[in-house]
């Protein structure tokens, strides 16, 4: 059978009266006596095609039109051009078959379900329109992501999934085990016998690739990971997830004026690939979950990300302490609130905030000239907060030693690490971007569950 | 400091004499007397620039000649042409600067150390021509794949890695929790209560997206995953890793005929990409580890692969069943030296073994009209033996029933799954190729351990 996809269809300027074979689902069946209209989908775009039947032309007339919205079918017929019509054609059935037929206990029924509802059925929700243009923009940025970064000269990195250690012990990490858990083996002591493991040691499921990745940059030069990553934490909020997909460039011979220009160069570049490449699913959020989605992204494309340290920051911040629920004081982190104060009102576009307090920043940050703070930088744009975080890594052995001590880290635990510094050290520089958060902003979608396709939270799956 | 990559410089054909700035790590230091030579990497491409450097120009002449191998520099000085030579270009430095020594006690000094040595410092190893090259080629194929699979429409999927069900009972698992190893949580009668775990039930890592991957096919039409595998078996082979990535492409309205078409279009799209991204990388392997790499593969983009029935294969094999170690016969699974006489010594290309006796493949296959084999298709190719599998899915609600019941799975744990064949069914097929697998098949390296950065095998990390 040669069929055509719908996109293909729409995209082809098909001549009228052309004969064509389209499969797909019924979206919508509705009839009137002699003649009926089908919203037909195959996934190929997010409109679908209309398809007209008349009973003088079809056998099985009756039968289709009581088809079952869910129905999958095998449509024969012809082009008909509608130049005046929101749709620049439509297809006039000569055969329609039921390949599938779907019964009316089909959940997916043409009303409005909450996303509450279709969180229940991950595997039928993404026949709707809001999870079709989801995750389609989802795959989308995606591939928008590795093409800027590829086109750049950048490596492709895959970071281990299971991992022996705690990235700056970033949180609550989930065991990794093939032990008997009702009998585990125990050592003489008592405890847990994880040399008889899988992998002869305790292992847990990563939090970040960023280690790995610096690894990889100081033999590349430039490199990204993106993969999934975990967070066993117990926040049941629409914001987190326990699984979800970060991506983490890493640049050497680079400084934190560098990782901020990539960062900001690579976020336009996503979010315009994505205008482009989806412009009809952007016009649903646009109009459906957020009215003011297009106007804020086409801004962010088209404005220079400002840039002002953390001290001066708190400053700004700290004359309008009347309005926030917590109040600034430097030497805290920024709230929400803060952020969204900063980047909203402002500077009115995305704004990095540099140079935090090493006390509230991780132990591979480079240290500034005034001891107190560190080379991080924080994207903040408006409608969110934070988008990404970066950070010049501290490239100097003595000082990235005296800094974990100071923390209490195991020198033995990094040791690989600190060979980086040890073997032909280098200024380097990277950032991390929650991929489910660029989603959020890109879409409009309020729940980190309607952005991953079969998310796992902490309240289960 | 404004640098020039390596790759840019040759890239860009500058003038003689151009000024210039580079960066990088010294692979080598040789000096006699007045005059010395560099051969510098940044890491952009897999050639080094050779950097001149003379006692007349700089005041650390010695110094520099003393270089560590490793150590990292920045080179400022002026483009020589070398039309002669190896490489089109030189630099003569003007000054050079010592950004980390490398003291000698550097592992990767400069001469042959053996891929098991390297694989003790997987931090370090990506810094030599071997790792440099293979993880470079990694990430091209990677891209080349999502390159490929997005250019025709596809959707990138992120399937779930906690996952509750075992699909096909592929293999043992690993258990991913939250619960106290040493003192878990008990039911009343003794047993480990997982209702307690994390997400509130016993959870494993996936040992395929395929499942989920159907549920999306039949959404969009076409999909795709690319995502981390995970096996916890204890089997300490160079083909077999506990954590590896998998592409498991998805299609409905499509046939086993279609899907073989789109793994050999996918498999000789991802091949023609590397060869033409990465010429230094493939000539390096084809020089150092399979002196007919680039002629094999230049045979495959070039061919059409052939297909033959497993019952024919069986057929044609038990005539040669004195040169085999495990004897054909029917009913039986081919084994790899059958896999590699059917392609090397009988089509000398390619082919895809279709029509599996359905007792030897999983309960998803699509039954064929015969009753005893499903349709199933396995690729070959010289050198390697299977490279990918695939089949199309058994759509038919009452054929998938009756097969899961006879195989003793548990409707329940499926419902979903078959909730794909109540609403609207549609012929559907798929494949899945292991990322390593075609990684070692484009360079020739014949232990997974060496294409996977940080490798996660049964014997440990």
């Amino acid at each position: 059978m040669k069929r055509t996809e719908i996109r293909a269809l729409f995209a082809s300027a098909p001549a009228d009266g052309a004969s064509v074979t389209v499969c797909g689902w019924a979206k919508t069946v509705r009839d009137s006596k002699n003649i009926g209209f089908i919203e037909l989908s195959d996934g190929s775009c997010f409109k679908p095609l209309q398809v007209v039947f008349e009973a003088a032309k079809l056998e099985n007339y009756k039968d289709i039109a009581k088809a079952g919205v869910g129905t999958s079918l095998v449509v024969t017929g012809r082009v008909v051009l509608t130049p005046g019509a929101k749709q620049p054609l439509e297809v006039n059935a000569d055969s329609i078959r039921v390949l599938g037929a779907c019964p009316p206990e089909y959940p997916l029924q043409k009303k409005r379900h909450t996303v509450e509802f279709l969180r229940t059925m991950p595997h039928l929700r993404p026949r709707t329109n809001t999870f079709s243009a989801a995750f389609r923009v989802r795959s989308v940025a995606a591939y928008g992501i590795h093409k800027f970064l590829q086109e750049n000269g950048f490596v492709y990195v895959h970071t281990p999934l299971i991992t022996g250690s705690d990235c700056e012990g970033a949180g609550e990490m989930f065991r990794v085990t093939t032990l008997d858990a009702a009998q585990p083996p125990r050592t003489e002591e008592g405890a847990v016998d994880f040399s008889q493991d899988f992998f002869g040691r305790a292992t847990n499921l990563t939090v970040s690739g960023q280690l790995e990745g610096e690894a990889m940059a100081t033999a590349f030069g430039k490199i990204y990971t993106f993969g999934p990553t975990f967070r066993a934490e117990n926040s049941n909020t629409p914001r987190h997830a326990a699984e979800f997909w970060m991506i983490e460039p890493e640049i050497a011979f680079a400084d934190l004026a560098d990782e901020m220009d990539l960062s900001e160069a690579m976020v336009k570049s996503v979010i315009a690939y994505v205008l482009e490449t989806c412009p009809d699913e952007m016009a649903f959020f646009n109009q459906f979950f957020d009215k003011t989605l297009l106007e804020r992204l086409n801004a962010l494309i088209n404005s220079d990300f400002a840039r002002v340290s953390y001290t001066e920051a708190v400053e700004i911040l700290s004359k309008h302490n009347d309005s926030f629920q917590y109040k600034v004081e430097w030497g805290t982190d920024l709230q929400t609130e803060h952020e969204r104060f900063l980047t909203e009102q402002i500077y009115k576009k995305p704004v990095f905030v540099t140079d935090y307090p090493k006390a509230i920043k991780s132990f591979y940050m480079r240290v500034n000239g005034d001891g107190k703070t560190v080379a991080a930088a924080d994207m903040l744009v408006p409608g969110v907060g934070e988008l990404c975080g970066g950070s010049q890594r501290e490239e100097r052995l003595d000082v990235l030693t005296a800094r974990m001590d100071e923390l209490g880290l195991s020198r033995a635990d990094y040791e690989w690490y600190l060979e980086l510094r040890r073997f032909g050290t280098v200024e380097h520089a990277g950032f991390g971007l929650g991929f489910e958060r660029l989603i959020m902003y890109l879409t409009g979608i309020p729940n980190i569950r309607d952005v991953l396709p079969f998310p796992r939270t902490a309240g289960g799956f």
